[in-house]
C-alpha cells in the first residue's frame, strides 16, 4: 500500500487564538514535537502498547481476508448478530456502523426481504432488563455471535456470553452453535482462548501492543463493522493515509499535533472541560468513543481534561445554554461532516405561517452549517475557545483517518501532559469492590471493609 | 385526589459527608428552607414561571381525558407516531418511553402482529440524513404526528413539520391528514396554535407558566407516553405524591432539598460538575432530561454546576477512569432502581472457564446492584463526594416522583445559587447567529458582521 493517498481532514484553531498567545503556542508546539518524538521512537511510558501507530501499514493482510470472509458467512446465515463486549471492545465498532450506516439500520434490516443483518450489542452493561429484551427479541431469529474479550472473565460479557450461547447450544445444537460463534481474544491465553479452542470457535486476534480503545482498527471493531456492510479496505486506507500525515508532517501543516497542542495549552488556562460537538445525530457514538480515548488516557494522577460531547442543534436545547453562558472552564471541539450523505430541499408553502419560506429552494445541509458556524460564533463571543475540525463525508474513508487523527492526537497529548495514555489502573477499582461484595473466592477480607462503610 | 399517597424515593448522602463539615450543612439547610419558600411563595425569580409546582394537583382534568382518548385514536389508526419537538418538547417524552417499555420497543412494535405503536422522534437536529431515512421508514405506513412547539416557528421541527405535514396530506388528502395532527402548543397565540384552528387539528397546550424542561407532565409529555401505552395517571399520582412531599416536610425529612443543599455545598467547594450516573440502560435520556433540567436553569451569570450523565456500568470502562482519578472536581450522583422490571438467573457450567460459577443461582439484579455498591465505593475514596438517589421500580408512579423530585430540586438549587432557574437567555444567542446567517430577513448587519468573523 504505497500508493500516496491524500488526507481531507481540516483542523482550524483560530477561534480559539483570542484565548492564548504566540509565545504559549510556540512553546507548545515544541512540546508536541517532542511528544510525538517519545511516542514514534517508542521511548515514551507505555510505549509498549503503540501497536495501534503502525497498524494502518503492518496489519495481518491474512486475517483481514477471513474478517471479510466471516462477515459474509454471518449475513448468509444470520438475520442478526450479536456483538458482545464493553467499552474498547464496544465503542469502536458502534460509533463506526452508526455513522456509516441508515439511522435506523435494524429497523430496516428487520423488514421482509431486507438485505441486511440486524447488530446489537451485548455484555456491555449489567441489566437484566436489557438483556432479558434482547434475548426475546432474538431467540426466534437465526443469530450468531461474535463476542470480544482479551481475557474471557470481564463479567460484563462473560455473563451475555454465557447466556447467549447457551441459547445457540438449544437452538443449533453443540456443533451448529460453535460455527456461530465467533471470538476476538487474546492471541494464546486467556480463557475465552482456551473455550474457542476446544469448542472449534474461529478466532480474531486483539494484539498485545493495543489497548482496548485504541483498538477499533483491529479485528475487534473490523469484524463487527464488515458484518454491517461497510467497506473495511476504504477504512484502512484512510487510516494509512492520516497515518502518513501524522508521522510526516511538521507541526504548521500537522492537526493531529496542532490539536494535541491547543487543548493543552487551554487546559492549562483553566478550561478542564473540552466538549465535543457534532452536528450530526449519526455522530453520537463517534462521541462516546472520542470520551474514552481521552478521557481514558489523559483522567490519572489527579488531571485530564474532563471530555463531554454533544449531538447539536439538538443539545443547543438542553446543553446550549451552559455552555453559552455557565462557569467559564470550558472549550469546545466542533466536528463537521462538510458532505452530508442525503440532500433534502425546503419547499415554498402558499401561506408563510411558520416563517420559513425564506429558505425556500435551500438544502438542508445548507441550513445546518449556517447553524453549526452561528453556534460556532456564539460560542467563542460567550468564552468558550472553540476548535473546528471539518471531514470531508460520512464515508469509511473519511472515518478511518478520523479514527487515526483521534487516537495519534491523543497519544501525543497524553505526553504532553505527562501521564502514560496507555494505561487505565482506575478501572481495576470497582471491579476489585464488586468482585468481594459478589463473594468472589479470595476477596473476603475486602468484602468485610467494604460492607462495614455501606 | 385527596388520599394519601406514599413516596419512595431514598436520598442518601453519607458518601458526600466527608467532604464538608456540620456548619456547612447547616447554613445550606437555612439557605435551602428559604429558597423553598421563595419557590413557593412566587417571590423569587422567574416565579410566574413556576406552574409546574402545582401541576401535579391541579392539571386539566378534561384535557387529561382528551390526551387519552387521542392516544387510543392514534393507536387504532396508525403504525407510528411521529413526535416533533426539540428540548424540553423532546427530552421528557423519550426518557419517559425508553424508561417505561421494552428496551427494543420500536423493533418489537414493527413485528408483523405487533400491538403496540412505532414512535419516532423528529425536528429535534438539522440532519438531512436523519430526517430523510425517517421519511424512507415511515412513508409507507400509516402514521400520525404530534408536533410540539410554543410558538410554530422553532427552526428545527418546523422544517421537520413541514415535511412530515406534507407527506400526509399526499397520503390521506387535506382531511385525513388533520385528523392525524396533533399540535401540542401556546393556548392562543402562535403560529402553530393559527394553523391548527385553521386546518382543525386537535390542540393541547402548553402553558404559560411552565418552561419546557419543566413541562414532562404537561400535554407536552403525556400525549406521546400515553400513545406508547403508559399509565399516565399513575405517572400523576407519583408525582402529586412527591410534591406532597417536598412541600409539606422540613429540611431533615425532605431529600429534594437536601440534594440541592449538599450539591450547592459541593460546588462551593470546587465540584463543578455532577455527574449522574444510572446503572440501567434505559435511563439513558433520563440523564439527558436530568442535564437539560439542571444544565439550562443553573448554567448562567458565568456560574453552575457543569451536568454529565454516564450509564453504568458501561462506561466504567469509558469514563471510568477519569472519575477515578483525573481532576478532583467530580461530585456524582446515583441514581439506582430497587426492583429491576426483569430476573435472569445465572447458572453453573460444567467447566468454569470463565470463572462465573460462583455466581450460580443468583439475579442479574443482585450484580448490578453489587456494582453500584463497588462503585460507589471506590469513587468515593477516589475523591468523589457521592449522593444515591434510591427509586423503587421502573412504573409509572416511580418515575412520576423522580420527575417531581428533580423539577423542585433545581428550583431550590437554583435559587440557592442566586439565579433565575426559569429562563434561558443564552440559547438565543446560536439562534440569532443561524438566522443571520441563513440570510433571514431582518438579520442583514449582524449577517455582515458574523462573515467578516468567519
Amino acid at each position: 500500500m504505497n500508493k500516496k493517498f491524500m488526507t481531507d481532514i481540516v483542523f482550524d484553531y483560530r477561534k480559539a487564538e483570542p484565548f492564548f498567545n504566540k509565545d504559549e503556542l510556540v512553546s507548545a508546539s515544541r512540546m508536541a514535537s517532542d511528544a510525538r518524538s517519545e511516542l514514534i521512537n517508542k521511548t515514551g511510558k507505555g510505549s509498549d502498547c503503540t501497536g495501534w501507530i503502525d497498524l494502518p501499514k503492518d496489519y495481518d493482510r491474512e486475517e483481514f481476508e477471513r474478517i471479510k470472509k466471516a462477515a459474509a458467512k454471518i449475513k448468509s446465515n444470520s438475520e442478526v448478530l450479536i456483538v458482545i463486549g464493553i467499552g474498547g471492545s464496544y465503542l469502536g465498532a458502534r460509533a463506526a456502523i452508526e455513522f456509516l450506516t441508515d439511522s435506523f439500520y435494524n429497523l430496516r434490516n428487520a423488514a421482509p426481504g431486507a438485505d441486511g443483518l440486524q447488530i446489537f450489542f451485548a455484555g456491555n452493561s449489567l441489566s437484566p432488563k436489557y438483556l432479558n429484551d434482547l434475548v426475546k427479541l432474538t431467540e426466534d431469529k437465526d443469530f450468531s455471535v461474535n463476542v470480544i474479550s482479551k481475557s474471557g472473565t470481564t463479567t460484563e460479557p462473560a455473563i451475555a456470553f454465557r447466556i447467549f450461547r447457551e441459547l445457540l447450544i438449544k437452538k443449533y445444537g453443540e456443533a451448529g452453535a460453535a460455527e456461530r460463534i465467533y471470538a476476538t481474544t487474546d492471541k494464546q491465553r486467556g480463557a475465552l482462548k482456551k473455550l474457542a479452542d476446544e469448542k472449534g470457535y474461529e478466532t480474531f486476534v486483539i494484539p498485545d501492543d493495543i489497548g482496548g480503545r485504541y483498538s477499533v482498527l483491529t479485528a475487534v471493531g473490523l469484524l463487527p463493522i464488515a458484518a454491517a456492510g461497510c467497506d473495511i479496505d476504504s477504512l484502512m486506507e484512510g487510516a494509512f493515509a492520516m497515518r502518513e500525515l501524522c508521522l510526516g508532517k511538521d507541526f504548521e501543516h500537522n492537526p493531529a499535533m496542532q490539536y494535541a497542542a491547543v487543548r493543552n495549552i487551554l487546559y492549562n488556562k483553566g478550561k478542564k472541560i473540552e466538549i465535543c460537538s457534532n452536528f450530526e445525530p449519526s455522530m453520537h457514538y463517534i462521541g462516546e468513543w472520542w470520551k474514552q480515548l481521552f478521557g481514558e488516557s489523559e483522567g490519572k494522577e489527579h488531571k485530564g481534561i474532563f471530555p463531554a460531547a454533544v449531538d447539536l442543534s439538538t443539545d443547543l436545547h438542553s446543553m446550549g445554554q451552559y455552555i453559552q453562558d455557565g462557569e467559564r472552564m470550558l472549550m469546545e471541539t466542533f466536528v463537521e461532516i462538510e458532505m452530508s450523505s442525503a440532500e433534502v430541499l425546503l419547499s415554498s408553502e402558499a401561506e408563510d405561517t411558520d416563517g420559513l419560506n425564506y429558505l425556500a429552494g435551500k438544502d438542508m445541509t445548507f441550513v445546518n452549517s449556517r447553524a453549526l458556524n452561528g453556534t460556532l460564533l456564539a460560542h467563542e463571543e460567550g468564552g468558550v475557545p472553540c476548535m473546528r475540525l471539518t471531514v470531508k463525508d460520512q464515508s469509511e474513508y473519511s472515518l478511518g483517518e478520523l479514527f487515526y487523527f483521534f487516537e495519534f492526537a491523543c497519544g501525543v497529548s497524553g505526553y504532553m501532559l505527562g501521564v502514560n495514555p496507555f494505561d487505565q489502573p482506575g478501572v481495576e477499582s470497582y471491579k476489585k469492590n464488586m468482585f468481594a461484595l459478589l463473594g468472589k473466592p479470595g476477596y473476603e477480607e475486602l468484602s468485610e471493609n467494604l460492607t462495614k462503610r455501606l
